[in-house]
């Protein structure tokens, strides 16, 4: 597998671009279309949150044919908690989109992302749609990953290559979204294209199995935004032999996904609302899987910690009181803990000043890691999240303003 | 019921001081002593957290006598995650302060605050407790108050008298702590005295009922700190006739704890670390009052919700998210929301540029209540919590330097 420059790339079949079109307030890009040049496979994963918005509902729905071949997105209005009226809006721009290019609706794919409460001004994006139409671009990923952000500083691009089939097969995403969706709860959108030949049950669960080890690693289960959405196409512009379960090319095809997932879901965590640091978290020792995944999103969602972390600070007193109020199995007297390399706490009780020390260098990283052991059994699991600094309030208390 | 000036009262038959004996690295008061004159019921409520302080341990076992006749608390350390040494340290605090007043350590509690992780100086605390017994006062609650401040801005104290059995009685307490308890896991202590005459089991009955309606509706149901205590002393001093269960007496000694109970988690809250407002936030028609309880928690406990409260923005949308994320029985279509008396949500959808307007000027008052039916059954509930600025942030990254 190799990794391309995320700059300036190609992936055979599509062609992307992002404009502005006046949803947000500001100048800043608002709408992006992504085209594949034929019919493709299309597997999608949602958000649990009850309360969707209406592109969740359809984009749902939708995805059960398996088949897709463009993806309109949408920043600065969710249009969620929108009614009647966001769903006649949503299904609006998906025809709007389909007379444009001359395909079905069925076959286009409405993402959203913004303030919830607000509709979406149907006539800038019927505008919009021709505008992006007429500029739509193999290299124009960077455009498009523009054009989806909201309080991102950063677009997120993430590209591999890989021999499949006897052919050099392309895979792409673009994402969007920043810091630990919880607290956060901001959207987190990422469409992936790939000119691989999949057929769409597999890529489904290709898609499952690869959102569960990167973006449900930077979430906590159940807390997602309204809005959260991750597709995947793939329109066989290759020319490989369509990929079969348990092969070779199957495992390349799931690594190529992988990679681009994780690195994608690392970008958001880097581009955390005011984070200065990418933080890891891992529970081992817990009674089973799903105290050890409880322990490390108490941790992960501590406002206490994540402040600690941003003052530089092993405060290990916050972690311990977090893992004894979140209803894990635990003993003081048994639980360890340490902060990059080194061991701060064994056994409940301080290693000292020489380990404070070394756990306070560890934390003037860009990059941390909390170890945690509740010794209690075989159970492990692994959160990434940001800290909590004053920039994510200022961002946070002005965000629709 | 009477209110009294917090400033200048005392209780019949106890005294109490506070001094700087050098926990704290500053030049602040960090030694509180309550002396009663004589044995006095006594009753506890104490952290829920399964990390427990020596203090909250020893507590609780010394409590079941029912008998106190001091309270020695001190701030800056915490003396949690010490190990068996902060046993040894927590037990040694009450043989010096039963030596110092000719008493037996079983009827002396020891509550602390501060830094997780650290042992008790006990050569200060043995000098400071000799100091404070020679200050003690009728009236010097004020400085008891101070002396178990952290990151409190202000001491908190209530008090009140009532005609009871014949006989004025006096009911005062002191509290420490700030911001809603979770996220912060900042440490509520509470010390509440009388000279009411009443038994040690209907005192700790009256007092959970009290608890139940103040200091839990700021707290979170298991998020409590690992050292958070409230005591109650009732030493008989007053002469009136045994309270007995079910009689007026009984109710309207009631009504004082409860008065002084929620005064003083009133302004806990207010005083909430960099908070700017108190919010209430009730949450009617769920399910069940566990649901109720639930989304009520989850809606005050979200970073993106509190952010926006600081900012003035009634942003309506974080709100239906957390709602439907926190896995309480929603819908959102049936979901109303109002802050202050405005209604700006009806069935899931806003009600228009005037109501925001009038959410909008709610939320620039000091004190704001968010109103939310979820139109599903009967459960009900209300939590109190602050909004969440950049100086929380700035105090808890600072906490321990």
């Amino acid at each position: 597998m190799k990794t391309l420059d995320s700059k300036n790339f190609s992936v055979p079949g599509y062609k992307a671009w992002g404009i502005h079109c006046g949803i947000k307030k500001t100048d800043k890009k608002d709408l992006a279309v992504i085209v594949s040049d034929r019919d493709a496979s299309m597997a999608g994963v949602f958000t649990k949150n009850r309360v969707k918005a209406p592109s969740v509902v359809i984009g749902t729905a939708k995805v059960r044919s398996g088949k897709g071949r463009i993806i309109v997105a949408n920043s600065g209005c969710a249009n969620a908690c929108t009614g009647k009226q966001g769903h006649l809006d949503a299904r609006e721009t998906a025809e709007i989109v389909a007379n444009e290019f001359g395909t079905k609706p069925d076959l286009v794919y409405v993402a959203s992302t913004g303030v919830i409460g607000e509709t979406l001004p149907i006539p800038k994006i019927r505008t919009g749609v021709a505008t992006a139409a007429g500029l739509l671009s193999p290299t124009g990923w960077g455009q498009a990953a523009e054009a989806i952000m909201t309080t991102d500083i950063y677009p997120k691009i993430a590209v591999v290559q890989e021999e499949i089939g006897g052919k050099t097969i392309t895979l792409a995403g673009i994402a969007k979204g920043s810091g630990m969706i919880h607290p956060d709860m901001a959207t987190m959108l990422c469409f992936i294209v790939t000119d691989a030949l999949v057929a769409a049950p597999m890529l489904r669960k290709m898609l499952t199995s690869s959102v569960g080890r990167s973006f449900n690693v930077i979430t906590v289960d159940g807390d997602t935004s309204t809005n959260d959405m991750v597709l995947c196409m793939a329109n066989g512009a290759a020319g490989n032999k369509r990929v079969a379960p348990g092969t070779k090319d199957f495992k390349k095809l799931q690594a190529c996904l992988d990679a681009v997932t994780r690195s994608l879901a690392m970008q958001v965590v880097k581009d955390g609302e005011g984070a200065t640091k990418f933080v890891e978290i891992t529970v081992r020792g817990a009674k089973n899987p799903v105290e050890a995944r409880h322990a490390a999103s108490a941790v992960a969602k501590s406002s206490l910690v994540k402040t600690a972390l941003f003052g530089e600070d092993p405060n290990w007193g916050r972690i311990m009181a977090v893992l004894g109020s979140c209803g894990v199995d635990m003993d003081e007297a048994r639980t360890d803990i340490s902060f990059g390399k080194s061991r701060l706490v064994e056994r409940g009780v301080s290693m000292g000043k020489h380990a404070e020390k070394e756990a306070a260098a560890a934390l003037k990283q860009r990059e941390v890691h909390i170890g945690i052991d509740l010794h209690k059994g075989k159970g492990e699991s692994t959160i990434w999240t940001c800290d909590l600094s004053t920039e994510y309030v200022k961002i946070n208390a002005a965000y629709r303003s």
